[in-house]
């Protein structure tokens, strides 16, 4: 049997993999996720060579669409100050969802501990990308220091994750003041 | 055999427990805490109702220093910009420490997901306690907005250390500018 011979059992890992890990954290077992997939164990490793390879598929399938949710369109004729606002927006709202446990990027890499576990891999250069779109507006819009600039606002960004993820922080009136204090700072008018 | 007759115990479970779940995570075993302990789990059971109870106690009892490390004297004459200044000063110094992933009363929260946890509730009055500083001070320096100024500094406070913790920063150079600029923007001098 081919791997090719079960396309719906691939979706169904990863899309258990996702919710699961990220509603019960990442020491969720084999067995619980195969078993919400509908899937045996033996197709499992037919698919994936691992757990860990399932859960960083499962962070790749999803990273474009997370990158999408968050960036604004490339050509929207508005001011880097303004994109950049609008990343926080999105994430604001994101973080009003009843199951927000926090931005799963930065979740997974808490959980594992460990730099070279291949969901961290992923997790890690997804953020990364995030810190790149922050550094390009940066420049673009003539901070004074874009590489200080864009390590700050991916520290608010996961600061505001971790914090409304635990409850600890509605992020309402808290973000927009304190992204706009650092764009102020870096004389991003 | 009563609890009193097994003193060394409850303080080796106490540091196994502080020590293992930070490292590798909430979900390691009883068996694992108490093999590393040197305790029975019949005696564990004695001293604690549960694997949750034990880590909350363990949380619970590192409070104090991890305060105290944290936070300047409370009549150290300086004034409130550089007694915030100072806390931060104090996690950076922590966070260039090899075994460090973030600090523990964030990690806790973020992998247990559980507000009504016994651990969950220890870490979250830690840090509440925490925020409550940075508003005293806040308030003392004149803060132009004393709420929103300390819980941006938390806020910066966890993000600086959950990205420290999983290695995507390195923290250098980056928390003194940002929290110089979130002080400025409150009217701190």
């Amino acid at each position: 049997m081919t791997t090719e011979a079960m396309p719906g059992s691939r979706e169904r890992l990863l899309g258990a993999a996702a919710t699961l890990t990220y509603r019960d954290g990442v020491n969720i077992g084999v067995d619980a996720l195969c078993k919400a997939a509908g899937v045996s164990k033996r197709s499992m490793y037919k698919l994936f060579e691992s757990k860990g390879d399932l859960l960083a598929a499962s962070l790749e399938e999803r990273a474009s669409a997370y990158m999408a949710a968050l960036l604004p369109e490339a050509d929207d004729n508005r001011s880097p100050r303004e994109r950049i606002l609008h990343v926080f927006e999105r994430a604001e709202a994101q973080a009003g969802t009843p199951d927000f446990q926090g931005c799963r990027y930065l979740v997974v890499q808490i959980e594992l501990k460990d730099p070279c576990h291949p969901a961290v891999r992923v997790a890690h250069r997804v953020k990364d990308n995030l810190t790149a779109f922050f550094r390009a507006e940066a420049e673009q819009g003539g901070a004074s220091g874009p590489d200080l600039l864009a390590r700050q606002l991916i520290l608010v960004f996961d600061g505001a994750s971790a914090r409304a993820g635990i409850k600890a922080d509605t992020r309402a009136g808290l973000i927009a003041p304190t992204v706009a204090a650092l764009l102020d700072a870096a004389n991003i008018r």
